[in-house]
Formats: C-alpha cells, sequence, structure tokens
C-alpha cells in the first residue's frame, strides 16, 4: 500500500483540509510537521520539496510533490473517487468556484486574522481586513440560508475546504453567533467529516 | 449552437483568461462589459448574478452561471476537452497548482500593483507588495529556467493564466528585462494563444 508523506503545520486549516480528505479516503499516511512561524517553510530542505515556500505539501511515494491544499484535495478527491467530488460536471463546477473563492477571498481575511490574533502578538485587527472578513462569512451565511451545504445537496469539498477556517474564525475575532445558519452547517459537516468539535473562545 | 455569456471587464487579465479560452476552444460567445472600478460589480443586478460581486462570470444559456476565473477555465476545458487541460493525472494535478498558486501568490501582488498603479492613483507601490511580486515572479522565472511550459512539455491552462498579469507586469512596476525565460515564455505562449502583444511600458 502506498503511503503518502503530508508536510503540514497542524494549526494551519490549510493542512488540516489534506488530512481530513486523506482519513475520509482512509489512505494510509504519515504527517511531518512543518512550524510556520519559525520560518520552516523557506529552509533549504523545504524549498527544494515546494518552492512555492507553503505547506500543505504531500509527497508520494513515487518522488512526486503536490502544494496547494485544495488542488491535493482535488487530486486525492479524483484518484480516489471520492464522494465529496460530485461527479456531475455542473456540480464539480460549482465546487471549483468555491474552492478558489475560498483561496482568495475568505482564507486571506479569515484565516490571516486569526494567525494576527493568536500567533502574531497583535491586539487588534485591521479595520479593513475584518469587513473583508464579515463580508466573507455574510456570503456563506446567505447561501447556507437556502441548502445545507454549498454545492447541491450533499457534502462536498466546497463544505470540507470552507469550514477548515470558518470553524475556528473566533479566534480570529470574528462572531459566529451571528451567522445561525453558518454554525449549523459547521456541526453537519463536523458530523460528516467526523471531526472533533472545536472549542468556543470564552 | 450554445452561446456562452461573458461578464467581464477587459482590463481585467482574470477575465482576459476565460475569452482567450474561449477564443482558443471556438465557442459561441457574447462579452457584456462591466466596470469594476464603478461600483458595477456590487450593482444589485450584478449581485443576482454572482453573490461574491466579482468577474469574470459566465452564464450558460440554461441559465446557470459560473464565477472564479480558474473555475471557468477548468470547467469550460473539461467540456470541451481543451488540448489545454493534460489527461494525466500527475500533469492535471499540476495544473490546479498552478492555478491556485496564481490566484493566493501572483495576482493578489502582481494584478494589485497594476490597478494601484494604473487605476487608483497611486504613485508608488507598497513596498511589501513589490517584494510580494518580485517573489512571485523569481519563482516563475526559476521554473521556466528548466522548461518551455509550467507544466509537462506542452502549453496548458497553468501558461495562460499565469501569463493573464504576468505579461502586463510592467505597467504594475515590476521590470521584466530582469526576468529572461519569463519573457521568452510570454513569447511562446502569445503564439500559441494568437495574442497580439503587448506594448512594453515607456
Amino acid at each position: 500500500m502506498n503511503t503518502l508523506t503530508i508536510y503540514g503545520d497542524m494549526r494551519s486549516g490549510n493542512c488540516l483540509k489534506v488530512l481530513w480528505l486523506v482519513r475520509d479516503l482512509g489512505l494510509a499516511y504519515v504527517w511531518r510537521e512543518i512550524d510556520v512561524f519559525s520560518g520552516e517553510t523557506r529552509s533549504e530542505a523545504f524549498l527544494g520539496l515546494n518552492p512555492a515556500g507553503q505547506v500543505p505539501a504531500v509527497q508520494f511515494e513515487d518522488g512526486r510533490v503536490l502544494a496547494q491544499s485544495n488542488a491535493i484535495l482535488l487530486n486525492l478527491a479524483e484518484a480516489h473517487a471520492s464522494r465529496l467530488l460530485p461527479k456531475h460536471p455542473d456540480l464539480r463546477a460549482k465546487v471549483y468556484e468555491w474552492l478558489f473563492w475560498e483561496q482568495y477571498s475568505h482564507e486571506p481575511c479569515i484565516a490571516v486574522a486569526r494567525a494576527d490574533l493568536r500567533w502574531r502578538g497583535k491586539q487588534k485587527l485591521d479595520p479593513d481586513l475584518a469587513a473583508r472578513g464579515r463580508r466573507a462569512l455574510a456570503r456563506l451565511e446567505m447561501q447556507l440560508y437556502t441548502s445545507d451545504f454549498l454545492v447541491g445537496e450533499q457534502i462536498s469539498l466546497a463544505d470540507l475546504a470552507l469550514v477548515a477556517y470558518t470553524r475556528v474564525a473566533h479566534e480570529g475575532g470574528f462572531d459566529l453567533s451571528e451567522f445561525p445558519n453558518i454554525s449549523h452547517w459547521i456541526g453537519r459537516v463536523e458530523a460528516e467529516l467526523k471531526l472533533e468539535p472545536v472549542e468556543a473562545a470564552a
């Protein structure tokens, strides 16, 4: 059986996405912890693996390396016929749309705000970052007002990817109690993926 | 024959990506110009089409709407068996990787710098933005030192997507003469896609 090596930081939602899918698929894996805040992703050894200097990256047994969390999700889901990748092209296209939106309009506010407050010692969020994060959450809330999951009737990679940082958005100063549809959706996705719930901030 | 409606701003590389693929595929299309700097993407009419308030968005004849430039590229390339989407899963995965990297690490510096200088009236680039943009270009330069195209031996969606803003990077204050491999690659991609070359800034 091929074993996948995942290079990631357990505090990073982008890295956890990959872990969750690998577990959902029942694949054999080894996790190599890489500390994103100590410059480890900029080391010569790591840059040899991924010249972009970012985690997650995965290495297959044949030596092949793949980076970018959502690219890894798509590749593994295709290779293993994951239930999380819809077969119908129209639905799969909407999964692509949410995955790109996540990396462009959600992660750069929600994840960055969390890293600023939790690990970079900032006391207060930049107001522009906070406003953009709230807009991203409002868009999710609106979508989840009319549907249980982001694409079609079932959980998909879109939900897995968007839940990763949304479920810890309170650590970045966002108040999820303002977004009841998001809160219920997080519970549904956690149940589907058998994740341990995150403790809400006190 | 189905006609695709493309909502886009002709100054936006993200929108041009879609146009270039549609032309390469020989699809029938109508272009609807949306001015991104006048708030048109935030109008009620446009938000009804794409709640994310971003161009490009495409509408199919059955009413279906798809947004996010790179999601549109993947969907259309799959639907029409484009030569720009490799058949081998390992190569396709690398296309995904570049598309996500483009939206996370390239477009937010290279395209934003250009918009700041050309349309938002800034006189000088933010030094952090300039540094990140140069890092993104350096990564491309390094890749293109050993290969003619970004993935495998042939042009792919990765090249199409990355060329869109790279070829106008000089309008954002970046000096492409420092990156000879990038400059040659732009020429190759323009020739493959039959694009008119961009005039270099004086």
